[in-house]
């Protein structure tokens, strides 16, 4: 008997009830009852509203359901009871393991009916995404309802997660199951959940693209950041301005407009908006010095770390829009038309941050300015790119602007931003800049580096670092570069997935100020990032992000944190998702699944409150 | 024209030489003339000594030669002139690109002679690894000369790497060109040149752990240390004790002996020794407790690093095998002498490392032995281990042991172990360790942790710690655990290519001592990592130790370390190994290769001493 629900399950630790079903995210309400599990068979009449989205999301769960026949493969239990500190010799507790009910035999599942209140509801920003699924006592038909076909497609990803194989596979039985009854009430927390990719330093190929949006879909997550350029590289194939393209890596390594229109379908049929960033005024060489040489500042300068009075750029290689260049702004208005043209969500990233005024020192029309008017400051260059650049960008029905905090909060930054359609992107001081954004009234989404990047930890990549030529320990009373230290990574350490899970975003917020929280973006910046380790990087730990705006890091009755009971989830899913070809990176030895929570810290299972 | 030698590009940065080839590693001498490059037909006569492995190995070097028709993607040459802070502007240098000299299309490769002296010499430790190349002025003939199969085979990795393509493929030629003339004279400065995988912690399967001696012969590493079993799991598939098995993970999960014996085939035609490690008495409880629990000390104790005083084991699951137990020893017996029967390598690694001393407060005959004499420590504990196993690991001919330091460093370690015929692995404390056990007159093989450690730097992968759970910087003065602190890795930060290459291990050793450094193993611990990012984590880091323990990480006419110098060639040889099928992780934004120094932290090219 298998009587459980997500509550009881939190509350029972310490009992031997087993949950071998246990999606993820975890939904918001999932009540579990006692009949047991019913069979599946290969073969389910589905009642689909009619909807081609619907129908190819349909095909696709289910051939999920049916061609991995998926055992989990560490499923929640208590942790065990061991040998006391020094006895004799006792067996350990063994996990519980799923059994087929008597029941099954008996009843069969031969109806998923789909109601969508409407289908036509199009994906954008704060869609209704919410779904309920619900097998019935005694009943054979699994009843999903949703108000957007968006909805829905949650929905089906949640079922292809709660029907699992027994591990058996008879003549009579498929060895697929469903426990009976089940009740889903699901819907986000937050209308944003999503991942940055950057296909500015490194290329990422299509196919490799298409696999982050394979993971976000299984884990709800709706948005694919996508930093489409930086200084470094320019690869996307422009018809206005074909010669940007020179500035991509090499000719394989571009995007056409088909391209890009093809991850923007394919991304949409899962439920995943993609919001395109091209960074503006800063981060930008690549692409628009073949237009016109004259409208990017300091691009042929030494970035001069070294010597940091002459310092021209965070990163190698230096290049800004030049913001008093009258020229800038035509060709700007150029590309964003064409890009608004194939991006088709709401909104746009403009970027904004990190503009660096040493840079503007190698600009004529900046110099001259700034030395007219000796009351101009640098924040009032970048009120005159906003001034200037905002016009144009929010010329395009519906449009709403997403941008890094730096516009606002960096040194140099605006003066003056409405708060109306736009959307600021956190990644700097964790809370702190999240509460200074949303107390001004900017709505907020959340990707604070400290949590949520995911490039965090991999050393710096720069070369010709003689910060790792030291032999010895120079001071083993303190962390320090090379010894437990950050080892050249400015955001070290690695950003765990409990780290990831553990964070209270709206820690001391106002209920006002919350609100204005749309979400998180976890972002992987791609300065050590191609196609061999996106993915990696990426997964699972995306997964601990997509279940923390889904339905939080909380458990409703108790309050506290329910990291600890994410672990066999976190590594169940882990393993679904390279089942379902999404590479993700292993967190821990498989000994760690196969016996639940021998590998925690602490025996005491509540101790992360 | 192309004049240049290893020396002069050293000595000529600052001018505009360009160097198109690189082979990685760096060969001890490489004297190239100026006759410019001649053309290479895809069909070039070979003369080889009978021995199907340089027959193989020759047509491996020479399909990938015509197959992928390498273009190096990164070239060495001097940092660029930039524009001086500020000023108007003015174009960057562009690196140079090669060109093929006019006497290309007069002169072409007819034949590659190669010259064995022995080609019977088997592949064991300290073989002759050596081997000259040349084309001569005006010839068209490529002469390799080697004492052994193995240098002929380093030979040919060398070959591979200066047969480029200068991108063009017209009809009348197929673009391939090398440079004439060249005169190669090359031999490792370290017998030991390894890797060490994991298979107990997470299994890796054939096809990976090949893709992994790919990248070693490639980079003319000869040594692939292969972790077979630890606590956690036993995957291999014993004739003797068939029940072990039952500790692999899944049935899928297991290596046969017949799996066992094609890796050490594959390894061998590579020039790669496979030598194996079954961890005893420590890291021990998969496998052997299914023979017999009663040899197994703990097994069933939880870890309890949360109460120290209780502790069993540095990681989940705890075991040891027990030691006063005379029943230990026949199982071990056993299991060894199968495992000899397999692996062909003289040298076995016996583990030896982390010892516990609370573990064994569970086993009633070590409490019973211990008190039966009061002047008995775990030292003699540990001895007692030395002088029962190593009869019978060293009752096998030839038969050389390999082991962790902690035999004879750690707390508790052995008092009296012989130095003749052992190699002691270092792996804490860097030099300080290598100095200890050279001067007691142990040979020694460095994986000192805080360089050559793979794994390093990905958190901790214990689950329910609770020490990610902080909002905010407790203390922005210092660095500490979530901000620029070990965030959980032990052994943190992650090991940077550049942090490898500059490792002197021998620093302030005798020459007496510095004769007994064997060589370097870097190793990849597998609690994080299995076929998803086993190639990523070793890859292209691993080569830097490559080089570092073929030719060394200094200029032999300056002294001075050549870093910098590595820059290119190490990116380059990134890109080769991805289209060698070994997927190793990008290190820089691709704009770097393409801009040689670019991405350099100082502009000063000698700042690395």
């Amino acid at each position: 008997m298998l009587a459980h629900s997500l509550v009881a399950v939190v509350a029972c630790v310490g009992s031997a009830a087993a949950v071998s079903v246990d999606p993820l995210p975890a939904p918001r309400s999932i009540v579990w009852g006692s009949a047991g599990p019913i069979a599946v068979p290969d073969l389910v009449a589905v009642d689909l509203p009619t909807s081609q989205i619907l129908a190819d999301a349909w095909d696709r769960a289910w051939g999920t359901i049916v061609g991995l026949r998926w055992v989990p493969q560490a499923t929640q239990a208590p942790i065990s009871s061991y040998e006391p500190f020094p006895t004799a010799t006792a067996a350990a507790a063994s996990p519980s393991t799923h059994k087929r009910n008597e029941n099954e035999q008996q009843q069969q599942l031969q109806l998923v009916k789909v109601n969508v209140a409407d289908v036509d509801v199009d994906l954008q920003a704060e869609v209704d995404e919410s779904y309920t699924l619900d097998l019935a006592p005694g009943s054979d038909t699994i009843e999903i309802n949703a108000n957007t076909t968006w909805g829905a497609l949650h929905a089906f990803t949640t079922l292809q997660q709660i029907v699992i194989s027994d591990g058996s596979n008879s003549n009579d039985a498929n060895g697929l199951i469903i426990e009976q009854p089940v009740h889903i009430e699901d819907a986000p927390l937050y209308s944003w959940r999503g991942i940055m990719i950057d296909t500015g330093r490194n290329f990422i190929s299509l196919p490799k693209i298409k696999e982050q949006i394979d993971g976000m879909a299984l884990s709800k997550m709706n948005i694919l950041h996508w930093h489409l350029t930086d200084s470094q590289s320019w690869p996307f194939d422009m018809h206005t301005y074909p010669e940007m393209i020179r500035d991509a890596y090499s000719p394989r390594e571009t995007f056409s407009r088909s391209d890009v229109s093809d991850i923007i379908e394919y991304a949409r049929a899962r439920g995943v908006r993609v919001v395109p960033e091209v960074d503006t005024p800063g981060h930008s060489a690549a692409g628009w010095q073949q237009i016109d040489s004259s409208i990017v500042a300091c691009a042929n300068s030494w970035w001069s770390n070294d010597n940091y009075a002459y310092h021209t750029a965070v990163e190698p290689p230096p290049g800004q829009l030049d913001i008093i260049n009258n020229d800038t702004y035509g060709v700007v208005e150029n590309v964003y038309n064409e890009l608004s043209d194939i991006f088709t969500d709401n909104y746009y990233h403009i970027g904004g941050d990190e503009l660096n005024t040493n840079c503007y020192k190698f600009s004529a029309y900046v110099t001259d300015w700034l030395s007219s008017d000796p009351t101009r400051t640098y924040n009032d260059l970048v009120q005159y790119w906003v001034d200037h650049a905002f016009p144009i960008f929010q010329n395009i029905p519906n449009r709403k602007l997403l941008f890094w905090e730096d516009l606002l909060l960096g040194d140099p930054h605006a003066l003056s931003v409405p708060t109306e359609n736009v959307l600021v992107q956190s990644w700097q001081n964790g809370i702190a800049n999240i509460h200074n954004l949303t107390a001004r009234g900017y709505d907020v989404l959340v990707s604070s580096a400290d949590f949520l990047y995911l490039d965090c930890g991999f050393g710096g990549f720069v070369t010709n670092d003689p910060r790792y030529n030291v032999q010895s320990n120079p001071d083993p009373s303190q962390d320090n570069f090379n010894y437990l230290g950050d080892g050249g990574s400015w955001c070290a350490p690695y950003k765990t997935w409990q780290r990831i899970y553990d964070y209270d975003f709206t820690t001391n917020l106002t209920s006002e100020q919350a609100a204005h929280v749309k979400g998180a973006v976890a972002a992987l910046w791609s300065e050590q990032v191609d196609d061999t380790v996106v993915s990696d990087r990426i997964w699972p730990r995306a997964a601990a992000l997509a279940e923390l705006v889904w339905s939080g890091n909380r458990d409703e009755r108790t309050g506290g944190k329910r990291t600890t009971l994410l672990t066999q989830r976190i590594l169940n899913f882990r393993e679904y998702l390279v089942a379902n070809g999404v590479m993700a990176t292993p967190l821990v030895p498989k000994y760690c699944l196969q016996h639940p929570h021998a590998c925690d810290l602490y025996y005491n299972q509540t101790v992360i409150t």
